[in-house]
């Protein structure tokens, strides 16, 4: 059974063991103060020219959302979504356990549209009873999003345009990222994230790391005491320099594009595979992603050599499911998948 | 310089090591659902003689601490523990923000005294103005404890028969289980733990794993929905496979029991010389750590060549340093320390 | 300026005043331990045909939501709702305060559906990543919704059903029962509530009292140490006798429903009078509150005199306005508002 | 029996509800925007010489406690209280509630000492692990303690030094300050406490008012949005005029003052009874509460005709009692305590 319902389904990029391996029994001081994780803050503010930038490592996204998310709250405020996105639907409430409710807005393929959010501040700041309602505090996306598309850079500047007009943080979850910047037809890359974020993670778990999460913010005053909120919510880790050293190989000699654009290509042909089928995708997605539309027979043959990831079900019977490639994927099983595509 | 300030300076034995690159290509299901953590499962409830517990992994201790808790308690409860535990002093207000009030009782070495425990309770639920104080609702302690002290078997019993008596769950914190269990004069086993408390862990990070820690539930129906609250508190590792294969490996082959034998016997060595000198130690430890009171000048000698974690200073100038010992620690190391105390 | 935009614009019924007048000097112990909150317990009861229930008394509505939703949640659990919901929109996140998401459902005039219900459940419990979201933990509902509609007692026979069937509690938020109690046609009295409800209020905010909501759970087991619950959520009025003395006497001789019938029916004649201008009503509505949609002509000549609350803008251009009857509100008021809708 | 047990045995003075009765079918916006609660502000403001003061009402102690603290601090920092604090002791936990740890600190005769302040945040700020604990994030006193002891003007403002020194708002719970204020020989009044505590409250509950604590922030840019958080904590009262016309009254013609002279004056007889008896007193007292040592045969005789509080027992049998005036206490009471204390 070859596995493709997901970016994490193995261990690390061999790199990445290796120094973990060479470094091993080498001692240093615990909880990300080691020299790993300076080296590693270093090579990813430089990636992304953003030379003051503040750089935390945290273990998994879920804890990086809600770390960063309560950090950035009032009490009284939430953070708006897209209704589709991860915060909102997948982690458990974790964002409520910090106290802040999630204002989710419509959203197309996944994305948040820059009118609907002045609309939610607009309406909200010109209601007299607003007090009553909770206020508008920041702004989270993902990108790629949960449907595995990405916006364009000009979607980017016109969210945070309109973040700027109502002074909400803009907070961009980039748990794929490494994906989203490999796309065909990418026009936003790191700088971008870090002109047009407040505050962004780089995502290791998905791109070839054991683990971990890098929460960016280009200004390093953004968040003062960050590292006693990561403490707070259990995410500090004692042998930090763990990621420091995953991130410090993937930002070297440039690995973390050479996953992103391995799993992207491999994607493409799967995409190509489906095209020539006539196989509808359920959103326009270019990253790593792929939502396609199979009859119950398709997927009944699909799933006796695939394992793909159930979306939801249509009116008509058919069902999407999420096909995801990864660092990981080898090009043998996509080989091997594209044939059965052909075969349907 | 030699670091012994604590016992989480290195990354993980080297078995351990060797397992994740031997499996790292694997395929597996995410979150703590593959074959590894279910093997990992089954030898944590073999050696706690408790074949039904239920048993998870959580990546650190602070997080594994704060989920317990919270998943334990009603809102208005406290954790009662000493007021030299953990998670009083030193998880920047994690049980907090949950929502829940510590409720500290003095402390004698770090550990709690049953009858301190009685007479809270007892005060509490007599008081008839009970409804304005947080109600004690569980108690934490920890094996060994923040002072490297051990609990015998004897004291353990005495604390759960009041825990009965007022139907408190007793939690065990063990993050340096695996140095107690192998201390000089131990009385206290995994099945020890598995009989008197309600809930505990079992230190990797510490004793040999680059992180991990198991959360072991006796009775598997004590916490329903345990996972829920795991991914609620941002502690559900996607490659939950990494925590199953380091307990596997720690359990298999009695590693676990070896790590902390080999730190205890190192720790015995460093005692011996401690005593050979007059240097007095704070508290009456017999695992890893030792808690030595120098002279400033003796000091000032020592940390020439080792690292040490400061404890307190006394009224009379002298200071007491932490000195711990690990899985880690090389037999080498341990000699220079005690060469350089006979200088002393 | 005559106003009609809410229930709570006037003090409380005399009766409430003389009655807290006369008993002005007395002593009584504090915290609802008096012997007024008894009798208003055993009059609530005996109303109620429940005469095990456990009645608490809170100053206000939102403090009472949050407060039992607290009380009955595990933390990973969410109330279910209808996305009109009070609770989800007009509480300022009160109840994410206390860590808990809220699961909107679509409403039908204010109204949650029970297939909507059933829905959820199944679709949360059959799903293998439900860890990975907040499980529905309880049903809030209002009757009268924020709508002004009110259930049928087999509308809610169904919902209970569902409840019963998940083992979910059902909360039913009566800030405004007296209302729904009397209005045209209602077949749900209190012992269905007692009957229907695991935990539900009566609200006398808007009833007639100066302040304050009875918390009533028919099976007084239901959540042991509530009061403490009250105490951290700041809502353990000190002289608690003031409520009970309010509920004493909106439950002797009948003042509760009295109060209720007098704004129902000075509300059936508003409707009377809109019906026959053709102005229609964006709910179907029979008790206290009416949801008139005017055009912007019709608005500003009724608002030369009139203090409705806006409710919303429709596309073309007319405007929905709520109007309230009350306890308080004189036959002569009516009357010039019914006088001033024939002139439109 | 006569009750001096506590200082909210009765209702409110007369006046008060003279007035709620003058007003009670005038119809008013809701939720503290009505023109009584606009008078109230200003008159609070000139008495206490603060003109720009943002002010606003809620209905008790521990819910105006709770959202103060909520409001003020972000969520990694504390509340440094006395171990004695009411927010520590008897509050249920709801400023943890909110997520915070208090921090308690040795305190005299209920009071909070400079010194421990000074040190607690010299040693946290110092501290390179503090990142591990609970950052001071404000503080917390209570004016009159609850030991009912007084600060004076100079121990205020060496207090308010070290907020300085280390930024923290200093908050002043005055939920008996209308006895301090009062008392024989008190140096510190309104202008006093507006000058020194960046946000403080005058209680009504205990002084004359039905409920009711002003909460007073003389900056009134200090908290922001504070009235999203009045409402999110469940504390933002319907018929908000309850309260403006509670205060009003009370800061008209000086009846707070007159209220608390009342009950200081009464108290002075207490004492001096006491002293002629050669009854000791547990702390220095000299506004509404007298804590006297009694011994079990003392209390017994007491106790057939008064009411006092438990405060606590002495290692030698004796036990310390609690006895309250208010502002509702009669001299005739107070006579018949004196006979007795005299008979004793």
């Amino acid at each position: 059974m070859i596995r493709m319902e997901c970016d994490y389904s193995e261990g690390a990029h061999p790199w990445i063991l290796q120094r973990l391996l060479d470094t091993n029994l080498e001692q240093s001081p615990g909880y990300g103060t080691d020299g790993y994780c300076d080296r590693a803050r270093e090579l990813i503010r430089s990636a992304c020219h953003a030379p003051q930038a503040a750089v935390e490592f945290l273990v998994g996204g879920t804890q990086a959302n809600a770390t960063v998310i309560a950090a950035s709250l009032r009490p009284y405020q939430g953070a708006v979504c897209a209704d589709t996105g991860h915060i909102h639907v997948h982690e458990t409430g974790a964002v409520e356990a910090a106290g802040h409710k999630i204002l989710p807005l419509p959203s197309l393929d996944g994305k948040l549209l820059p009118q609907d959010l002045e609309q939610l501040c607009a309406a909200h700041f010109a209601d007299p009873s607003r007090e009553h309602m909770v206020q508008p505090g920041m702004v989270y996306l993902s990108h790629p999003t949960e449907c595995g598309t990405l916006y364009t850079r000009q979607e980017l500047e016109e969210i945070r345009k309109v973040c700027d007009r109502w002074s909400l943080p803009l907070f961009i979850d980039g748990a794929r990222c490494g994906y989203g910047l490999a796309a065909e037809g990418a026009d936003v890359d790191l700088p971008d994230l870090a002109r047009l974020a407040h505050v962004f993670t780089i995502g290791g778990t998905k791109v070839g790391a054991l683990f971990g999460e890098a929460v960016v913010m280009p200004d390093p005053g953004l968040l003062p005491d960050f590292r006693y909120m990561i403490k707070r919510h259990g995410g500090m880790l004692a042998k930090g320099r763990l990621l420091g050293i995953q991130f410090e190989t993937l930002f070297e000699d440039d690995l973390y594009r050479q996953l992103g654009r391995h799993a992207v290509e491999l994607a493409g042909q799967i995409r190509a595979a489906l095209q020539r089928q006539g196989i509808p995708q359920r959103f326009p997605t270019t990253a790593n992603q792929i939502f396609a539309v199979f009859t119950p027979e398709q997927r009944a043959r699909l799933e006796e050599s695939f394992l793909f990831s159930f979306w939801e079900g249509l009116p008509d019977g058919r069902v999407v499911l999420r096909i995801c490639t990864s660092w990981a994927t080898s090009a043998g099983d996509v080989d091997a998948l594209c044939a059965a595509l052909a075969e349907l």
